[in-house]
């Protein structure tokens, strides 16, 4: 299949910015192997008329529980959130049907808005692979261990083994490629992190965790070790290119530096930790101690929606404002942040993050037509400051077009649908769980 | 005319915060003359089907400069970019024709996100209240007084007689209230500001002024008084309920004690602020305090759109991180501020900020269809941190709908060709002006 994306305003986010303002793509299967200037193109099975749009990467979310949609709205404001409320529901009501129908619900969520690869942190990831497939999004997606009970395994970090064998059984897939997720620094045992990264080395996966994030998880490591989560990773052998750090919002100087020299990948949640009032992550420090940070949405029920935009926009006003620096970051490093940086953050920048000839077809569309979307002297600046999913009018995961003139392919009132006939009475355990704790 | 909006999900934002899960709101001629559960209504002209949709009052947006929508994307990581950029740009290429194209598109981007009343400062204020009047759009308008040449007054201060034969003529409109603006503490003589004072107290209107925004201003008032911007307004007698103070970001305990005594309206511009890295106003203790305190969004070079979804997720992430408490401003308080919080500070709380009988018809109703507004456990949630300026469905100002079925009654592909046609050499201009200052 040759199918030609033309008229577009290219902004390809290689590494010199390359930008055709009337340009063309090319298509071939599930490579991109033309972009530039306008010219022929013989044998076309397929034209996509870009005018008056932008055309840039997939954009790249680097931290998800996507499963969680069921829980988006509830107890936003509830102090000590994740022990009192998430994680007795969790308990109470996920299983894989769940997990799945929530996951097809929130993979096209992600599609709509211009997400074409997320990483994730679950349970029943089987579940998830299948839904991936189903709804063609690109997805790294790793089974949780956590020192307790959860969802999908009776025993304490039961994960570790279910991760791993899902990992085995999930090789050499176009849109999936399987990691490993530990729960936290201070939810998980020392061991079970050093298995674990034993496990993502012999595979050369990844392994993401939930790192320098909540209040008393640094509290914790400072009365027990003396050390902050991140020196205690490093001390473990646990501080290496294989671990992609999520959150890391309570860093020193010396953790960066840290993180710097053992290659560390961050995935960055600003809209996650803004609505928890948890702190602002010093971004700027991590990416001049060279650290690839990408930018993650988190889940529905921490972010509250599966979209970069507001991440990007508000990664730049959380950034210039703790740095107090209106210069700081200009929209078209926070572009390359939310493509470029997410592809280095899961080590696949060789495959996708950007429109280069050789790298996989994941490209978005995005309108100009919307009446915030105007004037254009700078396309980087609407990306970042004015667009929201709703102008994301085209995408392509891998040469395949998953959403068309703002529709995916299957039915969205279908899959809420099925998501809410998995929910069975999840509105009302939640409602019981909320009522229970105030 | 008599209009039905049912079967919507109705959050009154009245002070109880009644909602009606499938109610109906009566509209006649320009006011609202029932809000409540589902019943049978004589005669009427129309019915407005809001199933799947939730029904809340027009937000109320408190700070604008709506011409501005030319400028959006431009400079906006440009240190010092008011006295470097925008005045000069603005000097060389704003006109009455102008201001009128970019006001009309402006007004249909607020009308389009669910905004139906807002408050500028600007120039060429007939055409903005002729824009309104077209647009259909609730707007206060205040011709901006300032200590140096304007784009429509040659000399310093001259906004002062041109604001008040605007005043004078515009009394008694529908739609268009005539305000006085002042550009900021910095930028007028301290009699100017006391015969501005005199003029809004004769009419009884409003002086908006930047106030407590720049550092530079701080730093002024501080090394040539002595004393910050709002002590310095309380000694010129200018600290009373006529000043909408915008911005707001740099106060003391003492400030915020003498703006809640004389009983100061605040604007609080926080997609604006964020983004200039100026810091984030300490609203919280301004509530506490007994503040009146509402949203703006800013101008379009500011903001950059004309959105309050935008600036109510700001919002809750700013004050919750700012504050370090993530139960602080739930949702709900948050809308609140968005359309009550605005029509205390604009002193029409009376009128508009609710849907409750004898109010005006401002009405917004807002869809729930989109991926990323499900599951609703809470609306407030999803109002806060999940909608788009995209999921406004139905727009009613004084009754008379101007947004039906997320389109304008007006094309907006004709205004933005209006808009294009007035710019000119406006982008040319931009460009010489943004190179020359690097």
């Amino acid at each position: 299949m040759r199918k030609l994306i033309t008229n577009g305003w290219i902004l390809t986010m290689d590494d010199n910015n390359h930008e055709y303002q009337h340009g063309d793509i090319l298509i071939e299967d599930n490579k991109i192997t033309y972009v530039g200037e306008k010219k022929e193109h013989d044998k076309l099975d397929e034209i996509i008329d870009a005018d008056n749009c932008l055309v840039i990467p997939g954009m790249v979310n680097t931290h998800c529980h996507v499963p969680m949609v069921p829980f988006r709205t509830l107890g936003d404001d509830c102090p000590d959130r994740l022990r009192r409320f998430l994680f007795p529901l969790e308990n109470a009501c996920m299983n894989g049907k769940l997990a799945f129908a929530a996951s097809c619900y929130g993979m096209g969520e992600m599609l709509l808005a211009g997400i074409t690869t997320f990483a994730d942190m679950y349970y029943f990831m089987d579940d998830l692979a299948n839904a991936a497939q189903k709804m063609g999004i690109r997805a790294l997606l790793g089974e949780t261990v956590i020192n307790q009970k959860s969802c999908d395994a009776a025993n304490d970090c039961e994960g570790l083994a279910i991760g791993e064998s899902f990992i085995a059984r999930w090789q050499n897939h176009e849109l999936v490629r399987p990691i490993l997720a530990l729960h936290g620094t201070n939810t998980n045992r020392p061991e079970i992190f050093q298995k674990a990264m034993e496990i993502v080395k012999k595979y050369d996966t990844l392994l993401m965790s939930h790192v320098a994030e909540m209040d008393y998880e640094m509290t914790y490591f400072a009365d027990n070790f003396g050390k902050t989560p991140v020196a205690w990773l490093n001390d473990l052998g646990c501080l290496n290119e294989h671990l992609l750090a999520v959150h890391c919002i309570h860093l020193n100087d010396e953790d960066i530096a840290l993180m710097a020299k053992n290659k560390v990948k961050v995935s960055h949640c600003i809209a996650s930790n803004l609505k928890a009032g948890k702190g602002i992550a010093p971004v700027k420090d991590m990416i001049k101690a060279g650290i690839d940070v990408g930018l993650g949405t988190d889940g529905a029920s921490s972010g509250n929606t599966l979209d970069l935009f507001i991440s990007m926009r508000m990664f730049a006003g959380a950034q210039k404002t703790k740095y107090h620096d209106r210069s700081l970051f200009p929209a078209k490093d926070i572009v390359k942040i939310a493509t470029m940086g997410g592809a280095k953050a899961l080590k696949m920048d060789k495959e996708i993050g950007s429109l280069e000839v050789g790298k996989k077809a994941d490209i978005v569309v995005v309108s100009l037509d919307a009446a915030h979307m105007f004037p254009c002297h700078d396309p980087y600046s609407l990306l970042v400051y004015s667009a929201n999913s709703s102008d994301v009018k085209h995408v392509f995961v891998s040469g395949k077009q998953v959403v068309n003139n703002h529709m995916l392919n299957v039915s969205l009132t279908q899959l809420r649908k099925d998501l809410q006939e998995q929910m069975g009475d999840f509105n009302i355990k939640a409602k019981e769980l909320a009522e229970k704790i105030g």
